[in-house]
């Protein structure tokens, strides 16, 4: 099934790099864009530098496309008026950019740092009140409920990806319960992108891992189903940190090393 | 573990005719019942015509029954009277004859349609308020609440399978999620059968499809585990409906093109 | 605020002739039936026999009706087939001429029968599964999905009263908790009638009662508030039922003396 | 009880200036601010003008205080960028001038317009997840979502007022339901300043309204009873509006006319 | 109504003393009893001097009783072997010898301190999970688990009052969330003894406190409803407490300084 | 990844029989103790006997060690004064000397029978109010209680097991839902003891059955994966028991026999 017309930001980016070549071959057109340097085109591609705090840029990045896989922006945390740029003003912009080219579907990367100061002995599903644990993951919400109001009224369908870990392989223990593999990532983007009726859901983007803090019953309308665990990575992950410091929020907490992060001078 | 002396209504449907040799050897007697036309009875078959709308017949019907696996009745959506007969008075006089006889036990077929009026977007289980897509499920509602009548007044055991959609394959994109193969239909009717304790259950008829809207967690106790899945069908699926007109409720809704059913002329 | 033309069916019942004067000075006009005798016509009022199972007489009935409060059908447990036809075709005849006609709103006296067979040591919302304590109980969740089907299919608006026991006083010990004073049917069937969006709405008819089995939080909307209590009649029915016989299912559950009734001979 | 010394910012608004004099005898300083021009300073009264998206001026604001009663900002939909300065970048300003000066609690003015894209005929609580219907509101999300980070990180208290319709009377059908008198914005105001202990809490600002949309049981800690009540404008505002228009969302869903704001042309 | 022969424990203590003379006109006898000296028998009373941890005298105790409000045993925290022969040992004795006589109900006093490790910004009810905050609390969980099983297995009814704060007057702030005034601990004890079914129902015992951490919406079967209120105390409490240190867990917690008590020297 | 200083108690029971060989390789030292004799130490062991209702012997004991599997106790129905020594004082007495020396975790060996009385029909989590179904049950929400408030007021953590039924393989047909294998059992328990923060969690010890009356989610943070299941003796178990009696209480709740034990002879 044919993704249409798709836009790919944040193609730059680690997660960008990976999802790029993966979702050409299933494009007609595949457009990506970054304010970072990317590969040039290969054919069936368009490269299109753009900042997402550059309202114009927008609106002409989503000319003529079906659909958006939303990777853009700060993907850390990071002080506010850096988040505010790329994460608040530049999801206002794709958001009216979609509206008024009439996108129909966006799958935009949040993060499990939207609820990173829940405990890691809480399992917790989609709807549970957010609880972010810097800037990042109060600007990730403010996308969520953008997206969330943009369905509302317009119908504009969006698939908030509340992404755990994804990288080669999990990093440290915290990341044996919220690794996502790059297979399993590509998975769930593009089950957001052919379900047939996305809504506005949110799912926890993780693998099929042991131990886990999420619990994504509300999203299995999707048909995402990971494939990858981080099992065959936790002797070495275990060894390496045999025994946590349970006084140290980070340990305790799900967001991990984010809620040390800052304060920020100005 | 014998199924005893066992009724089949329904039997000359598409589903009794793949039931009816499946449950045959593990009867110590099958007795199937319909209006339609039947096969000969086999070794260890009865074959008595009956409609369901009828109490004599109903009622000599479940003479010397154990227990009983009722598919009769109208399995569409028709004209509120064909409803009625089929559905709502056919099944009083079943609960009816089963009071009389003593019979334990009985696996209903309800279906998803009970609940056809939620989004595909959104996963409910079997608690959740019932919101019926038209009279076949208004009345498949009835036999669910007569049903919890005659177990906490008399105590026989139902279960009340919402049956997605049983064919050999899916047949169109929303039967990716609805989809229960043959085989595990038989899985779950012979579960119902034999679980020790069944009380009143109300449960999903689902394959273990990727996508799906259905949490049978308040179900786990029947012990049906789907082994089949729409999986392979998907391409085929997807490629046949590359898009929906997602301003369609059918496209919507779980009830899919039962919502634009009726009305019916009088 | 006027309740325009206004349909009462069952106005020679109990609750009718209660409702059928309070509400007169409040429609343009005030059309009541039964198939009971009724007083005459007085003005701004419209007599018009009609039984509930005839399909022709209601579409009739219900011509130029802007509003409905549906009383009719059977109120009490009674034989199947009597409970069929008022509370199953009848409220299918009722519904579908609604459609036909254009009726906006119907408020629908269902009964808390729908619920009869919890304990009278829980306490329940509408979202409860329902527990119907014989075939009344069962019509009356018939009646309650059908309306259901009819606001999500064609938008027609109805409240679901699940009525406790409205008299002139509780009766006996267990109408302390179930009791409905006349007044306050008469401000929920109004507030019923008046609230701006009624969407399709289930709530408990009980007055101010100091013991209740019922919570009736999800209706707040609707903007009722009983002003009635069943405290001043506490001390002479607790005198006159000093003990219950716990043994008595008619003692521990909601529906009372109804979980007894029946079965009834054919 | 002493408020201590209290900041009151968008003291030049509507709410503001009611709640002006009826904090400052409470505080041992009252502290005033906004852009628009306000009232000379009385006894025990600071007026400090300062924009919210000023950061030094904010700096300089919070010095000394013990509370914020944060009225400033937007109150209104407007277009993104507008709102993006007053409820975005003036609550960070607000929260990290708190955090550097060691205020302990702030009381938020949040709105109802967060959440309101629920159906006028839900009853929901603050747990539920948000569904905006515009600018306004997902900002307002916004500040509730920082406020509950910088609780969870720094210790910082907040009480987040989802105010309905704060006026003199109620002005339509629609806020007979969200009607918050003047009287009760000051008891909730005060409850919320007062209670000894008040974590991160989200409560509806509405008076005592027969009808209601929202349930303020995880909220009742506080010690909130209003003690004012729509109802006696019920018959006039009826009269004035006896039909609405239920195709019309503004009628249907809680944020009433919000819904129809916008889009804004940039 | 009268309450038959009932057994008061606990008679000595400060509650016990407030409910011997306000239950012995409702009952045909009042047996009350204590280890410590209690006042000589009135008409209509026998003072029954005997320890809980004596299973002969507790035997002999409930002999010929119909009804027990057991307020006996240990109500503070105390070191484990102080708790664990007044509350556990003596519970249990309790309840054999209720079991051995056919008693039908128990009024239980359990306590908050169940779920103490609750937090002041929360509002739990009954179903929540236990939290207790010391030997006190586990105890109190004991009984109120003891008591569920001799229900489920016997059918002896228990209420299980968890008493907030019952004094002549709130002592403190923590006191106008969880005071209980003297008449309505009457009131709850005697709606405890008097409704007609009451199964194994858990209350928390608090006045109509404006304040409140805990929702008795699931045991509103009762008929509790409180009368009085610690409002007219706030002033006063909150003048003498005008802050409190959020660091004290004994501020946050709603077990209040319950928190601190401990550890025992063995 | 080493298990450390790790002490079972138990150790001459049928589990812990099971579990001191499959432990001893994972451990610096395997400390095992019992009031039964043991076999002798091995390498890398220490055998202590003791008794936990000698409190000076379990301080002892809990010397030096850094992890606890609790295994010890009373393990089936008896006497209440039996179960009091072993599974109330004891576990008292094992958590005072894991405070004293600074024990950081506790892996508790608590009992389906903690909820007994609930239905093989229904499905819980570990949420559920407990209904325990005799002493024995009792006992261990004792003990569930007790480790719930060393948590919170010590930060001592503890996993309760609600272990189902190990044995080398399932027994009767209740069993094929209750069953933990002793290889699942050993996963659990290591799952237990690795887990970076267990706080205080409580799972439910089954195998990967294909019916079930548990549902763990909320401890999936454990990472426990049952690789074992009941199946391969399902028809084993079926044929010995073709039909249960459903009269009997013992077939229709969880606890199954449980619910027959008792009453005992004091």
């Amino acid at each position: 099934m044919s993704l249409g017309r798709l836009l790919l930001t944040g193609a730059a980016g680690a997660l960008g790099r990976q999802l790029r070549p993966r979702l050409r071959p299933r494009c007609s057109l595949l457009r990506v864009s970054d304010v970072a340097p990317m590969e040039a085109a290969q054919s069936g591609e368009e490269v299109v530098p753009a900042a997402l705090e550059d309202r114009a840029a927008m609106l002409s990045l989503l000319e003529g496309i079906d659909a958006v896989v939303h990777l853009g922006g700060v993907s850390i945390e990071k002080a506010f008026d850096v988040v505010l740029q790329g994460n608040i003003v530049g999801v206002y912009n794709l958001y009216e950019a979609a509206r008024k080219h009439g996108v129909k579907r966006i799958v935009f990367a949040s993060s499990n740092h939207v609820t990173g100061y829940y405990r890691q002995d809480e399992v917790i599903d989609a709807n549970a009140p957010v609880r972010p644990d810097g800037y990042y993951g109060v600007s990730k919400a403010f996308g969520e409920n953008l997206s969330r109001f943009y369905f509302d009224r317009y119908g504009i369908e969006t698939v908030c990806l509340r992404i755990g870990s994804s990288f080669p392989e999990p990093m440290d223990r915290r990341m044996l319960s919220t690794w996502l593999s790059y297979d399993d990532l590509e998975r769930l983007v593009v089950a957001s992108l052919t379900a047939p009726v996305a809504g506005h859901t949110i799912v926890y983007g993780m693998s099929d891992n042991k131990s886990t803090w999420w619990d994504n019953t509300p999203a299995r309308h999707l048909g995402y189903r990971p494939q990858d665990s981080s099992e065959p990575f936790r002797a070495a992950k275990e060894a390496a940190q045999p025994r946590l410091d349970l006084n140290d929020p980070a340990a305790i907490y799900q967001g991990g090393s984010f809620v040390h992060k800052g304060p920020f001078e100005d």
